[in-house]
């Protein structure tokens, strides 16, 4: 019987999360498997700290290689997070032929093309299923699940930090400010608050997505990324008021007829009768429109100790058997070959192709004229409207205009942009949101 | 490069919508794979008959044997249906050590643990994600992405068909008997329409997850099943006053206190802010309620020859992973024994232990006394109630009494309703329906 040895690096929150699970059901997993496992060696930045689960203090370490050259590791679970140290030791270690198994999407954003060259030259492998959307099995959906579908959409709240504020400003009716003070008090919030607050986060999750249904590694020059810093809760009301709620939304899109590739992520009005608009809280979901599944959702935790570490060993489970079997499912060098394969013909949309309906927020001063000069650029740029509301704030003898546009290109919008900051009666810079649509069919 | 042959014996809607989708994927899935692929041979009871796709004449059959026996056949798609010549040829095909993939839910509940015992004998294989919700990888999920957890609640809307129609009486308002004859028109309804209507189907998909998930084959003896055919719109009416949806549920719970396990099929009120609760038309949908990964909530098609297909294709790719390697990552003898190693020290909960709200619809003559007997039955079984809506129905002398109560057990209102027998004034059998609550925590 094969003995499989797990080694950590980094053994915070999420690293004993998967202790704390995996321990207590290894020897049923032993027998299911067919296999022994150990752990032979976890390595961390200070042994002297107290933790929250009991380990052989002699496996500790706070030499990173003595995991990663530990002949009796098999499987390094890369839980320290971040793109420097955590690259080299994931290098180093898959240069040693070894199995990684990450959560950190940081990285695999930073440099998954060239961990995945690292893959095939050395025979290595690579799980990373605790990367995107917590406890959804989103990359085993992808990549096994679906496998028989092209993707025209996908779309999903993937961070669940600015998913908690949105719901939160909502649910109690106070600031953006407010709410973020109180999540940061809590520890909901990155080190780092502008990879949660400013879209970056879901954009590192929603690359590795577009990377594994389209083959293609998109950088932030070629993709639209924005956080939820400007969302105030008098749009949630506006919005709702339209028929919508917002929410951060990643969004990948695929035109199979002309090729083109576009990827977003944008605080986004989904109409109130969607899923994807009642996911509330810290939940994540996702939403992919295959052409032979048609719509199917995912919804579950998205961050957190135990949401995290059921991905972790969801995968552990899969190097496990891929070690068993001396042959890994999947990324296999064939495979890796095979994904990239996929988007040689792809080229990235151009923002005249790019179209969705949009929300418009300008704040006005209370002068006659300015409704005229808005309405104005909008005919002149040939965008229809949909719906329009106008509320006056007599105190401060200002006003707010609210519209939905019908289906316009971001290349139209910018355009309009440029135009309203030489109305002068138009107060500061007006808010621009997203409508989300669903693929048709 | 291993050569692996695909073989069918069935090739009706589901065989067709595979042979669509798979096989224009077909050199892609080549080269992903590093394998050949090849569809050697066809079994269907009239080769004469005209199909959606073409088929190369030569590798049609009317004898299944010739799958079967076919060496260049490794991968045996059981896509035929039903429980009685399809028994036969899945047994022969897992005799001959080989892999057989199928939609047949039917099947597994009548001889799940025959075939699996084939499987461990033989050397074969058996797959059946196609089994249950159509294109949600449900099986996968259970199995592979939330492998760290143990279920405390499984609960789903998976037959289509009984969705399909509660869905159209409540958005059209029509009788149940309408749209029944629509769906059956529309070809929605199985042939034996008791399998959907009274919940049997539902009931096989739900006994296979109790057994993946619990390691326990569940006969109809111990488990409650029921269909929608009481169902009436008025009840759709009733029900959303008091905040509630109603959808046919198969639920299956188990308590890791006392080790008892509960499986059922009945059509349940949802909270109409719960997810399930919207969830309309074909689609499916199964919440489940993990130790580590909280609730995770899966929608999708749950039929349809795409939809299937998405989930057959999705197997078959499996499959040719498991062929190439030399071995099958799960359902291996020792999976196997490991999953009815989980079984071993559950019971059955008894119908005391079987706890819930009940929604109780009672028809009564509008006579002194009546309302008096019901609410004194009530309280001598110390029932309570949460919520009371009488109507009264002057042209016919008739009343309805609709009530909702805290939760019971399912024995309590088992005498409940011999009482209600005893009571003259109480017209025809009153309607009882589970509430369906969410496991907490």
């Amino acid at each position: 019987m094969k003995k499989i040895g797990i080694g950590f690096i980094g053994f915070g929150t999420v690293g004993q999360g998967v202790w704390k699970n995996l321990e207590p059901q290894r020897e049923e997993l032993e027998n299911r498997l067919g296999v022994k496992i150990a752990f032979p060696r976890i390595a961390v930045r200070d042994i002297g700290r107290s933790r929250d689960v009991d380990v052989p203090a002699q496996i500790m370490t706070e030499d990173p290689y003595e995991v990663i050259n530990d002949p009796a590791v098999d499987i390094v679970c890369e839980l320290m997070g971040g793109t420097g140290k955590a690259r080299e030791y994931t290098e180093a270690a898959l240069k040693a032929g070894k199995v990684v198994v990450t959560a950190n999407k940081a990285l695999i954003y930073a440099c998954g093309q060239q961990l995945f060259d690292l893959v095939k030259k050395h025979g290595g492998h690579y799980y990373f299923e605790a990367s995107v959307a917590g406890a959804i099995p989103i990359i085993k959906t992808l990549r096994e699940g679906l496998v028989a579908n092209r993707f025209a959409s996908i779309a999903g709240i993937i961070n669940g930090t600015c998913n908690y504020i949105l719901s939160r400003m909502e649910a109690e009716r106070k600031s953006y400010e407010t709410i973020l003070a109180d999540a940061k008090a809590l520890g909901y919030v990155e080190q780092d608050d502008s990879l949660d607050l400013d879209g970056k986060d879901a954009f590192h999750k929603a690359v590795i997505l577009a990377f594994l249904a389209h083959g293609k590694w998109i950088d932030e020059d070629h993709a639209l990324v924005e956080g939820i810093r400007n969302v105030t809760l008098e749009d949630m009301d506006l919005a709702k008021n339209f028929g919508y709620r917002i929410k951060l939304i990643g969004l990948i899109r695929r035109n199979f007829k002309t090729n083109a590739l576009s990827l977003s992520v944008s605080p986004s009005l989904v109409p109130l009768d969607k899923t994807l608009a009642r996911v509330d809280g810290v939940y994540n979901a996702i939403k992919l429109s295959g052409d032979v599944a048609g719509t199917t959702i995912l919804i579950g935790r998205g961050a957190g100790r135990d949401a995290t570490s059921s991905a972790v060993i969801s995968d552990i489970v899969d190097a496990i058997i891929g070690i068993r079997d001396d042959a890994h499912k999947f990324f296999t060098a064939a495979d890796i070959d095979a994904n990239y394969h996929m988007g040689e013909n792809l080229r990235m949309a151009t923002v005249d192709e790019i179209k969705s309906p949009f929300y418009i927020r300008v704040t006005v001063a209370d002068q006659v004229g300015v409704l005229a000069d808005i309405y104005r650029d909008l005919a002149e740029l040939n965008i229809s409207i949909a719906k329009v509301a106008t509320y006056e704030h007599r105190e401060t003898g200002t006003g707010t205009v609210t519209l939905l546009t019908y289906p316009t290109s971001e290349s139209t919008m910018e355009k309009l942009f440029s135009r309203f900051e030489k109305i002068k009666n138009i107060l500061g810079r007006p808010l621009l949101l997203r409508v989300y649509e669903s693929v048709r069919g």
